[in-house]
C-alpha cells in the first residue's frame, strides 16, 4: 500500500509480559486486562482506522494448541477487511503462535505482526511502547507475510526463534 | 538489506525541537545540545552501530542556504559508509531540507530518513521517542531514497509538506 | 491538628514555572492554564479534601501590586474555613509574595504555604511534583504563619529571598 | 532543629514493595538490590547530608524476630550520629518493625520516619516517590519518636496498623 494512506489496522491483544498488571492486594503482576489502549493513547497515529479485539488474557506459557487455533480463526477472519493485522502476544511461546500462523494462514495478502515485551508496559523501563511502535510501522511498510517485529528487528516466518539469552527474537 | 542483519547507521542531529532544552537561569527552551543520546539509551537496539554526528544545534527556522549546504554535504560523506542515514530536524523546514537533499544527493541506493518532533523530548508527553523509533525501523526496511517518517508515516520526497494545522507532515 | 485527621485544604494557583505548559504551534512555554489537577491525580491523598482556587495565570514577573492585593485577599477569604492553604506561585517573585502576605494576613492560625518549580511540570525531570508533596504535607506538619515549602526546604516568612545561582529559596 | 539547616540523615533500606525489581530471566518481581539512589537522584535536596545503610533486602512477609532485632540495632547505632532517620521497609509487617522499635529505642530524641509503598518504584505509577519524599520532610519537621509516613499522613508509634482494604495505615 501506499506508505501515507488511511490504513485499517486489526489489533489482536492475548496477554503476555507486555500486558502484565500489578495487583496491589496480591503484590503480583498478573494477566488480568490489556495496557492497549493506554499505549496507543501516547502514540500520535492519525492515520490509523483502529479495531481491537481482545481474544485472551494469557500468560504464553499457559497457552494451548486450542488457543492458538482461536488466535488462528481471529487473524482468518480479521484478514479480509484489514490492510494489516499486529498481534500482542507472550514471548515464550510467540514463535510457536508464529509458525502456526504460517501454517494455517496460507496465501496471506497483508501482514501480520506479532510483538510483545520482555518488561511488563507498567514499567517504566518497558520495551513494550518501542515494539508496539515499530509493529505499527512494520504493518505499513511489509508485504503479505507472517513477522514478528521487536528491539528494531523484523523477522519473517517461519525460521524465527527466542533467544532466551539475548531476550530477543533471533533466525534460526 | 536482510532485515535481521548488523546495520550501520549514521544519524545526523541538526537541533529543531526534538532538541531543545530547557534552561532554568533563563526559563526558556534552547538548542543548546543533543538529547539523541538519552533518547537512544531507552531503546533496544541491539543490531545497530551507530555512527552520531553533530551538524549543528538551530532552531530550524534560522537555517540558511549554506546550512542546508553543510548537512547535504554530511549526508553525501556517510553515505558510501553506511547502510541508512537518519537526520533529526526541526519540522519548520523539514521539507526544504528534504526536497534540497533529494536535488543534491541523486542516485541515493540507501535510505536518508528526516525525523523530528512536535513537542521536544525533555517534556512526558513528547512524539520524539516515537519518530525516532518509526525513522530507527524505516532506516532498515526501505529502499534508497529521502524520506520523513513520523507519527506512523512515511513519506518520500518530493512531493512533502508541513500541515501547520494538523502538526504533522502530508503529502503535497 | 492530629496528624492523620481529614484536613481540608484550600489550593490557590497563579502560574509561574510550575503551571508553564507547551504550545505546539507556537513552539513556546505558556501560562495558560494550571496543571494542578494532573499533579493531584498523581498523588495518593485519601485524607485530603480539596478546594482548588484559579486565581490567575501570570508569569511571576509580571505581577503587579494589584495582583498580590488579589492573592492576599483569596487567603484571607479561605483561611476562616481551611486547616491549611497551598499558593501554587512562580519563584522570580514568591519571596515578595509571601512578605506581602506576612503583612496583610496578620493572626493567622493556619499555615500558608507558597511553592513552585524551577522546571515546569510538564518536563519530565521536573522539581514539581516534589514541591507539592512537601507543601501538602507542610500543610499538615506547620503552626500558623507564612512559609515556602521546596527543595525539602521549609523557610518561614518573613526574610526569605530566591538564591538565582542556586536555583532554589534560602534564609535572607 | 531549625526548619532550612543542613541535615545529617541516615537512610536504612530493608528491602519490601518499595524495593522490588524486574528479572527479565524470571518473568517475576524480587528484591535483590535497592532503587534508593535513583529515587533520591530525581529528588532535589541540597541540605540534606545522606548515609545510606542497605540492611536487608527482604520481603517483609519474610522478616524474622531476628530480622527486627537487626533493623532496631541499626537504628541505635545511627541515632547519635544523625539528625533524623528514614527506613524503607515492606509495608506487610511495617507496622511490627515501628511497635518494635517503639519499645526497643526509648528516649529517642530524633525523629525515626518508616515508609514504604504499596506498589514498586519500578511502576510508572508507583507511590514510592511520593511516599520518600514526604518520609525525608517529616523527618525535618517532626520530634523524637517512632513515625510512618505515606500517602500525606503521618502517624506516631505506638497505635498504628496497616489498613490492607483500602491499602494504606491507619490509628488502631
Amino acid at each position: 500500500m501506499s506508505l501515507d494512506e488511511i490504513m485499517k489496522l486489526t489489533i489482536l491483544t492475548t496477554g503476555g509480559t507486555i500486558d502484565k498488571t500489578y495487583d496491589e492486594f496480591q503484590g503480583s503482576l498478573r494477566n488480568s486486562h490489556t495496557v492497549l489502549d493506554v499505549i496507543l493513547d501516547g502514540l500520535r497515529i492519525p492515520d490509523l482506522f483502529i479495531r481491537h479485539v481482545e481474544v485472551m488474557h494469557k500468560d504464553s506459557l499457559d497457552m494451548t494448541e486450542e488457543d492458538r487455533k482461536i488466535i488462528a480463526k481471529a487473524v482468518c477472519d480479521a484478514a479480509p477487511k484489514s490492510d494489516g493485522i499486529v498481534i500482542l502476544h507472550g514471548t515464550d511461546t510467540l514463535a510457536d503462535t508464529g509458525d502456526y500462523l504460517y501454517e494455517s494462514c496460507t496465501d496471506l495478502s497483508i501482514p501480520v505482526i506479532l510483538t510483545g515485551a520482555m518488561r511488563p508496559y507498567e514499567f517504566r523501563d518497558t520495551d513494550a511502547t518501542q515494539n508496539v511502535t515499530e509493529a505499527l510501522l512494520a504493518s505499513r511498510l511489509l508485504d503479505g507475510g507472517v513477522y514478528v517485529a521487536m528491539h528494531n528487528r523484523v523477522l519473517q516466518f517461519p525460521g524465527v526463534k527466542k533467544d532466551r539469552q539475548a531476550r530477543t527474537f533471533v533466525r534460526n
